[in-house]
């Protein structure tokens, strides 16, 4: 339900009043055929929100992908193909291209950041650097991606920062006050700067200890310190580029902002023909 | 009011049920200032969207900004102050910075276009290759950054692209039958790909020409066809490396959907210190 | 999209908490079959929004028009046939005929306008004087009737009226800086009242000059002032009744607000018989 | 709270994206002051529309009424004022018209027809003819002209018409049955067309009789039966005119669609002055 | 369209951001089975809210009921049964159950009190203490159960209240001020405490006349001195084992917030087979 | 803002289009000053909501709470006072009282069940049987008689159940395949009948362990089996008659859909005086 109101909003913000031009131009009988046109290599996602796009708008179009989300495709490739009323192809085309580009982006940054941890068995995770109003879908298509979700929002796990350890007055009072607030089935993160903070976030009893914008170096005795007890995330502005390196410190997780906030679209087109 | 409604969406995004870290951790009576700190050179953009987020929440919290948006910022410079409610200020910052982030981002990439045509006296305008749900705020972003908007989406000027003119049976059909059945008000623009059309799209009548695809050199003889009897748009996956070049050609608008789907977000962090 | 979420708005106005009456006393299992008998002259308007009323309360139901949308029907003629359950067709009729009345009249209003403006090729078209809530369906109804539409909203185009001018200290800066500010696909319309301002507005590179509240002496020495060069429009509480006249003055296109405020809706009703 | 729900619709409806042409020209500091003239005799409705229309886009406007809603207003009169910032009063100014003449309209056309039948005791009640979406609004400049409320809706008093009686086989087996199935707080009014029916109906121990498209004369003899046990509507098509007429005939209540879909909008417009 | 919104928004609370478990572990080709198992005796309601919830997560699943709302079930009884895809079934069982153990609750608790006053003749009615935002489908169970509806809101009948009462300075005033200001089709009810308020409301001319916390010997002389002029209603903090008596003193309608806000739901269990 | 959208959504279910009650009679300068009177003993919860109740619907009336959620209050207490506008008071009244008693009735049913397994260290825990679309303000309440919640819907923990279960191929494989398919911040719990299960669901690396419907004996040998590795949850058609012995068994928390399906309303009413 929540992709049909997503696609629905987009739709509704680029048609406001009507699509003019092809209403004016393109008469009720005549029907189209499209094909999507991938013009870099890349990983797809977004296939149900770009056949929702056109279903709206007009239960009579079909898209039939060639390849299903996750699937690589490389430059040259055609993904899928559209049929139906040429009208309602032209209405819905931006839109649905639009959420097939940025999907297929981030599903493409994430498997390759996930390719080049693998040989460490390291978690890429996101974060809530995403767009708003897009979270669900940019999170969806890190999963296509390969990779895994951190926190949906504030309300699905506790994560203590730096804030939250300063006005409690230290690690192992604020998680003691999380245990006792949050529920039996929610897990505490705590956020460290310092070998220290780990081993203080290690006797708090916490589930998952972040360390925070800490180097390759640190993080190993970190991870030797926590020795297997909890889980280890690394985080803070990392990109593709160090992830393979900071795997290899030995931590499970790595989170990326980046693969949200800052991957490019994936080049695709719809290539139409119509049929009076 | 259409702010109002973007930014309430991305908190009850972000919050879901609630905000159980801090709700656990922060006292309610704690108050808590924090500095809006810029990490890189760039345009500002997005105060108003900050605010709001801050605003809706917790009418109490309270946002000073340093700059306005349009302002140029350096790596370094504290940009605004947050000061109220600490818990509020916390539940907020995340959605607050997503916008501030992002619309700078754009801002930075547009100012960085204007500027390298700025000689040509060209504008440099968006495209519908908009993030859904958020083109409103990317088309502001874009004019913070100095750019113009073209369509804001299908219902405000007529488009007449290929699929258009190949189903009216030529460009002249095409603008005929625009002009008959769009009212007084709305401008005509039609995409060509070749001298020949763009021939044929002066003879049309229609008020604005793009060259589609087109080289720089192509560009220039397409120029001197128009003579400056209406506007004429250079577009087709340019880029800023290139837009001088092209603003060389004498185009008088160019059209970059990289701005908004490709710019990256602009580094601000918020540094917080609470008071009990 | 718009069309079925202005329909769900007024069926839910009118059922509320639901039709009791229809509930007590009609049976499941009724069907029932029902004519659409225009009662005076006029032209249909509004067969879609009938459709959907009675659609989406029971989608079962099939409504057949006899007449499309701008077709002529005399007193006496039956414009259409709608059957299926007798429950659904008693409690969606009456939000189905006051849509199809209401558009109707507008249709109708329209095309005798247009057809006394015919002999002189002018443009009848409305104004931003609709019906709160109402305005896409209103300025459709126009178009049936043979009518153009003026602006949908205060975003489509700019028209510079009397305290924009006064504010910005004449029509020449007034449209200087609306040009500055707007997009290359925005027309701009100057509204004058003296042919001083006329002559002031050609010089300002507007793209429609509004003659506001002039006699029609005034408007013929306005359209020879203009000459062609750009589009004239009268406006200014204009009824049916002295359009022609307007018309023949030479302006280009005339604006009624009377079509969407004042037209009288046409009378139509449903004749039911029902089937145990 | 429904108040503000329909004027906010209203303005986002002619919002769109923005008043484009007020951003651009009237720069942010400057004020207003505007007087709303009424240019024909009337009734006034809807000054907390107006006042809602502003102050939901700057809370800053103010609206200061001189007439409240019911008062009588002459040709020249200046009904209330507005003051704020220029650029927000320009901007709803549109919407607040358009609500004001509307609701002025129905009041006006409603205290017309409610001082013709002053001399019978006789009530004037609306229908269910009115403007989709606008049905509470409407209703409330019905009662501010002195009228009163038939049905809200097709849930709050059972009204048994002829297709009912058709289907139930008869007026005392559709009242019976009605009065099984609703609650003892709602009543059930009978249409009736001939004698007979009105006699059935008066057997059957209805709330309420209607007599439906009857002749005057015919109408007196249904009084007579009733004899005062329950009360009469006299309701079908009938217009101010005949509103006299039909009251003198002894019926309780005179049920007129014509008042909220027919009536003309009161002619009011709004003078800026503006402030630097 | 109601109930798909209630039970829509249902679905989205318990949904949040999709059932985690189920994507996890049930593969999407795997069908199911289940049967709605009833645990206790009692009557059902509810059908069509499980059959909806089910439905709108996925339109391929069907709910077949072997009992239709309002029939009586014993302890052990299968009341209908649920096919189609396992995930789906898994995904909207806790909602479908919510609605029909709690609207199965309500129409057995009515029921019971229903027999209980069936040789008086007596009718039991609910009440507007219902749960926030259910009182549409909680007044459709009462129904169900055999009961009948009071005021659906405070729009659809006049209550007069004590406070009401002592504003309007006397029982007669507050009716005579109803009477003016409300339509012709609108009941008025008087809540009394004694038997001279009895006397008062029944010369006030008001249709209903309640009796709020009155023992029942003094109901009986209420009731002998309205000697069937008018309705008499029974309310105040009674139980279902009160009925009878108060039955006996002879009101027409007994109103009992018990059985919406105290029911107990009824036990009902999904037994669930999967087919891979 | 989730606690301002539910109050308003159960508002305008009791307005409907208005409260034609206190309309009619009371004049719109009375003002008024009311008691929340207790009429048992219990815990108070769901101040702020009625608070918002008079708040949304008159910004100016005040209500002051005597006792905050959670106090204890006896029989016969005033736990607040309201005072403002006397018609906007009884507007609200109703919907304040519907969520202040249903609330308290909550909270105070589970402060019995905490108090009940105190000396055992045991946690109260709610479900997801909650009343549809009330399931935030439901467990609220639990919270605020100190109980702890379970998951707030099927997005924010794993629960694995016999389906699940069945589907999977047992308990082991089910827990590696959520493991792998959901993020590093989810818990896991399973749902077990016997002690084989119990079993398995160790081995499995399950976090918590529900057993399902054993009975006490059986529960503390699956204490035993788990010896604190993980935490022990009881859950299945409990009662507050048994956490007594349920605690005794050993288990860390027990679940109770009775605190929330079952509880009776707290018994509090709102005195109400008026001044002219």
């Amino acid at each position: 339900m929540q992709l049909e109101k997503i696609v629905r909003r987009a739709l509704e913000e680029d048609l406001g009043r009507g699509d003019i031009t092809s209403e004016a131009i393109v008469s009720r009988d005549i029907r189209g055929s499209g094909s999507f046109l991938c013009k870099s290599n890349g990983i797809v996602a977004g296939m149900a929100y770009a056949r929702t796009a056109f279903h709206l708008l007009d239960s009579d179009v079909q898209l039939e992908p060639f390849v299903n989300d996750g699937g690589a495709v490389t430059k040259g490739s055609v993904i899928g193909r559209v049929y139906g009323n040429a009208r309602s192809i032209l209405s819905a085309e931006r839109v649905a291209l639009n959420f097939l580009q940025r999907l297929s982006g981030i599903a493409t940054a994430t498997a390759s950041a996930v390719k080049a941890v693998e040989p460490f068995g390291t978690r890429i995770v996101d974060t809530r650097k995403t767009t708003p109003g897009l979270r669900l879908v940019e999170k969806y298509a890190v999963r296509v991606g390969g990779g895994s979700n951190h926190r949906m929002g504030l309300d699905d796990a506790v994560l203590i920062k730096d804030n939250h350890i300063e006005i409690a007055g230290g690690i192992k009072r604020a998680v003691r006050l999380a245990r006792e607030n949050v529920g039996h089935l929610v897990k505490i993160e705590v956020e460290t700067e310092t070998l220290e903070q780990v081993q203080e976030a290690i006797e708090s009893g916490a589930d998952v200890i972040m360390l925070d914008n800490m180097t390759c170096d640190c993080m190993k005795e970190a991870v030797n310190l926590v020795s297997g007890r909890v889980l280890v995330e690394a985080s803070g502005g990392l990109t593709p580029d160090v992830v393979a390196d900071v795997a290899a410190a030995g931590v499970d997780v790595i989170s990326l902002g980046w693969i949200t906030h800052s991957a490019q679209p994936l080049d695709i087109s719809l290539e139409l023909h119509t049929v009076k």
